[in-house]
């Protein structure tokens, strides 16, 4: 019962070089037990991190077991459950049970990556989504599933990776009692999450839009074969992030319908500008989609001119001196009778008329403006 | 807590280099508190105009502290407060105040550029739009931000920059009395000026149309390498309006069905009127799109057709005198024995044999149609 | 508050450069009053023709003043009221006045051209359509704004000239009585009226099938930088035509679907089969569309067989010559000792050899089929 | 009156040249009046056939006049009335009159071609397909419309041509008491007629499938200028194909929810099945389109890799003889000071050269892979 | 009454010159009567297997004729009975009586392959999908229709091959009692073999993701005629996969909302899952189609590069050694009186100056850039 990663190509970036491929969902053996959990070889092992908050007090602990959270779920307090890493299937077996849990969705949790998505249960909320991030001092960007369990009073989030994540900042407002986090419930504090995963997307797209920017300098003034392996690239990277922001787009809406009782309308407000910025970032990635595919045609188009070029020095140099040289060839035969040879100006004669026909083939391409550097793009 | 602008190319047009990137819209950083305005440094600091009327009388007056408006506000008649500048955050919280607005709005107000939308509030109508402008003189456009908040007897609008916007006309209709604007409700002046600001999309998008015309005579006249930039940003440019009218559409057909009772029916029938310009900006934009991309094709085949003509050239030129040179070749070798060049007439001989070689081909040549000038575009 | 057509492109076709842009929308300046009437400096001042007809009797009339039509409005019998050109805003406000006509209304009759609609008054319906008519004898269409305005007992349309319509047949029917049209009711003339304005499109399109079909031909049989020139005006051409009849075909439904009272159920039949003409309209149009955009892809394809076969011809001779000329060039040689020189056989053994490379070569070049005339199309 | 064919490319393959053209629509000139009959001066004069029938009997007689008929509507037994050919406006007429039809419905069964469609009456259902069929021994396909008046008791259905139709396999059914035909009504006996013209798409298709299949061949093996014109060809029937289909589609999708109570629940369920077939038709239809789309990107890429073929060639042969040849012509100039040529080993020196030279340059090529013919696809 | 495949191209790769056709639905003669079995010659006949358990029991036996099974469907235990091989009609009818299946049914289970879909039935329900298993060693993957007949306490489902399934996990899982399929009913069954099927599409997928990731090495570093063969074949296969995704996604989605009574809630959110994994599945597959389809335009764009190349290998050739053989051309030519051939330093003159135009057209050439090998992509 083993799961295999997708393919990788060999001219993968250095984004997905490094450790993940962009293009897999997870998949079970066909046939496989459904809510069977199969645990990554090299996943980290989870590590559990509770913060309880109401408006006086916040507490951040970090837990051993996932019982420990049972006491601070009781309360009528916030209680923020953070996992990270998915590397024990008893510790996540457990943890499903303390959040009773349905077997599909400790599934879904476990088995990553799984496509955004909201589900609604009887007494909670499922909340899949994808957060990147970008990388420092390189092209790509970090992906890493993170799921939300929406109780009345506790919100379990799970991430892949312990080492990093964009929540820091929420965080810090829910210890230090920035903004009006502290004063409401764990539906606001998942808000903030999901806002905070949402808004991490526009640094990533930022760089695209920078590669994209240097992309169009290149493929007009200077197109190399390594452009369009950068071209190509850069739609690759854009066609996966795609694929995680269209179906966040719809989950969130939905969020913002569900009337499950467990989003107040308050909160609702604010997932609708949550949503907005879904569309911005969608906005953002179908235009920088749109450029990279303009990008080809004008690749396409600016080898095409660049043969022309290229063609046009041959032709120039060839069509030039051929006709010279023909000409020398001609008083360079050995028949015995030819008149011009004994001339005395014969030699300066021939030299007249090998620069005439040359000086006419001249302008002739002069006139066609074949001299002209239509290379250049900067004069107007 | 800062924020960048997105990236830009070398390759911009003066329209994108002056000042403004035409694809990012504002985000926070990730895990930001909602409702914390961020002003950017080089934001001119806000001024406030009042207009007050009705059908009787009109008052234009410059306000320095928002509290000002307060007065004004109170009365039956139409209040219309012009914002410009978002410089100071001081004067746009109390702004806020004043106007009673949520911090989300506050902050879709100050954090430009946004999506064009419109949200309905208990009490207050919120329109986002992006107002463009043609700049004089050269290629491009300006683009700027306008929200409007829309009350029972108040407007707000709130602009970028102070120095232009296309609303004098409107001023002049409320000062000097012009058409029926004095007589109807803030619900009219807010049509009037969301008006004014689709019927600017026009000109600019003639501008747009002059330039394709001019691309459609050049990429088939006189193609060269900086056509080929300059189809790629008209394509460019109008990708980036199509962002500020799409939403706008949606925005304002949302509006015409709106039953918040800010807006009467009266005034719905000229929104529906304001919708179908919107349709027909759309529609303009989509069509010069699709010639701006029909172009990108046309320049492959003109390039494709311009090769043709080089090798044309070559071929022609490199065929007819290759063989005769090789005949030349053969009667300048130096053999004991080669009994044509003791012939007497061998030289002439050999003469009319190359001539006879270049004449058959120039005939085979000539009946392809390899000497017309295939390049020539406008008899028929 | 001058208003400036679309700019057009030197490549126009003779359809476009006679007189009319085919891509603008009219629109206002930006913030000027709604409900002013524009006139265009060209405008043909306006001619009004009245027929009424009942079952019994027809009168034909021409009038001087709007104000006449009162009269015949108030009977029973159908007027119809045909007023052409748009020159004189005096009289289009009179006429507003005698119809009852909202501000809006007017202008969208007056300010040409506008987007096909229908839009539902309390007592009126307002039916713009676009009305295009084949040349004579060349190229192109004229395109004409019609604007029908629909009451209980009479049709009012307005046309922007005098000189030409597509309405004769229908005169002809109401007074020599053909047909039943002088039995039924102002909703019936409505309908008779776009349908023969539905029913003009047909011979234009026919004129685009016949043109996209010779350039079917002449794209594989014998393509020029001229064809590429008629494929893009055959597209440009389309694109515009497809403006006008989309919106139609909204506009067409929504008229089956009124419930005004109107429009007797009667007549709901007939505009469904003239729905029906639209969507065959469309349909065709799509597809001459799919076909002159196969044939920009065809056009790509055959240059890049025209180019090879160039290339063909010149690779050919190039290398059949070229080695030939190289032995020449060696016995051409003037050193001392060469023993080949000396034999007597020498001269033909060179012959011999020269002509056995160039036979190899030709028989390397057969068997690759480069001799084959591989641009003939018409034999299988 | 007139009606004018839609034109025709010179370049259509033996199926259009035959008779039909693919593209167009019926049309009436603009104003005419509806209801008029128009008839083809070279449609053949109509045939009625009529077969009556129920469980116990089937009568099968030729009727030489419409009002004929009229017996056998009266009875409970089910009548198919078939008329074949569309050459008499008095039968037809009569035939109108006899089942009692709409003067549009008579229009709409005359005037071939039209959209297929389905419309519902009173008392009869109006449906309109097109049959086609594959044509023996060569490409291309036989079509004809078909329209069927579906009332309680009959079936009138109408085909432009006497000579061929897909019904044969139905009649026998009847007459020979196969199956349950004789034992249900009329509705039964359309749904019968509808599948047989569905299946007859599914033939049609599958000889596409083989022209494609060879096309697929060929323009990777050995693309010529006759692949393009065979690849455009196979689009463009397959675009006309896709014309009759689609409609059809929704015609048979209304035909299954038509509540008019002329069609049993239990036909509905043969309906629905009718109605996977189109799906399935429709299906192998895009997928053939998008095959064929794909064609012509590979015939480009085919050409362009062709063009290198050729290309590496000329280079090859070119660039190794000219350096080869400029030693030669070195060592022909006549200066009297030229050392090298009184060495007794000087000729051999030079070709040592020469040789040197080429198989320097040979390997480089070598090296490059020049010199495998990367044309062959076979091997792997 | 015979059926014919639809054809095949010399050119399919080794998955489909196998067995099957890829792109064809099974299709009737036109006009024959539905509910008549086909069977092809070559189908193999029907093994009847028969799995009965509940929780406390499980027998799994082999059937002769499908009566047997009457005595396991009476009882309240569930009843698997899984058909292999369609090669017998007399069985196969029997079969239908058995289950009291509708003779259209019995066709779509016999006459395969079809589109999958899902059809409820007064007490069953039809399930139609169509199951692919990677091929072991080799490209591509075999494919073979799966029905499911769903009963109240038995599932009946009818494979075209006896050989190979993916149910044999779910076989297990029954026999040995693993998860808790004993403890549920024949709804979690079908669930289970549904969930198998579209599990079953991963493995495949995944050959296809390596397979282009191999591409786009090839593409961009070593691009070839066969590279162009290979990408039309993935593209080729992946559209024939689509086709049967598509509407397997439909199909599962109705079942999620069937209201039959047939499936419990409680199965219907694990249809949500198995939903999910279509979603998941199409989502890779389209990601693979645009993949693939950028791969030509890489393709063209990396042809188009090569042959850049080539052609500045002969431009740099041609054009430096042009010029020097015209001066040695020059020098050899028998003027009686040409100085510089007398000259004593003459000839290293010539040189010198052959030297220089070489040197000069080379520094030209490296300014150009075209002496760097631009086809190396690998060093930024």
């Amino acid at each position: 019962m083993t799961q295999t990663h997708f393919p990788r190509s060999r001219l993968v970036t250095e984004a997905e070089a490094d450790k993940e491929d962009l293009f897999d969902y997870f998949y079970d053996q066909p046939g496989s037990t459904p809510g069977t959990l199969i645990i990554e070889a090299d996943a980290t092992p989870p590590e559990i991190f509770l913060i309880d908050y109401n408006e006086a007090n916040s507490t951040s602990v970090k837990l051993s077991t996932p019982e420990e959270c049972i006491d601070y779920l009781d309360t009528e307090s916030v209680s923020w459950v953070d996992v990270s890493g998915l590397g024990s299937e008893d510790i996540l077996q457990r943890l499903g049970e303390v959040f009773g849990l349905h077997p599909l969705v400790l599934e879904d949790i476990v088995h990553v990556p799984q496509r955004p998505k909201v589900e609604e249960y009887e007494d909670h909320l499922l909340i899949l989504v994808q957060m990147v991030m970008p990388k420092p001092n390189k092209d790509g960007f970090w992906i890493e599933q993170v799921s939300f369990v929406l109780g009345q009073h506790y919100l379990l989030s799970v991430q892949e990776e312990p080492q990093r994540d964009c929540f820091e900042a929420v965080r810090d407002r829910i210890l230090f009692n920035k903004g009006n986090v502290r004063k409401t419930g764990a539906d606001y504090l998942a808000y903030a999450l999901i806002d905070a995963v949402i808004d991490g997307f526009f640094p990533v797209l930022e760089d695209y839009g920078e590669r994209i920017a240097a992309l169009e300098d290149e493929v007009i003034l200077k197109p190399s074969h390594k452009t369009l392996k950068k071209i190509y690239a850069v739609k690759r990277e854009l066609l996966a992030l795609r694929r995680y922001i269209w179906p966040l787009r719809n989950a969130i809406n939905s969020l913002t319908k569900a009337d499950s009782g467990l989003i107040s309308s308050d909160v609702i407000i604010y997932l609708r500008d949550c949503y907005d910025h879904t569309i911005q970032v969608l906005d953002i990635l179908e235009t920088y989609r749109e450029l990279a595919s303009g990008l080809m045609d004008v690749y396409l188009s600016a080898m095409s001119n660049k043969m022309n070029e290229i063609m046009k020095v041959l032709t120039v140099i060839s069509t030039i001196f051929i006709p010279m040289t023909f000409i020398a060839g001609v008083y360079g035969m050995n028949f015995e009778y030819m008149p011009e040879l004994k001339w005395p100006w014969g030699y300066y004669t021939c030299w007249g008329m090998m620069i005439a026909v040359a000086a006419t083939l001249c302008f002739f391409f002069w006139r066609r403006g074949w001299f002209q550097d239509s290379a250049s793009v900067n004069d107007d």
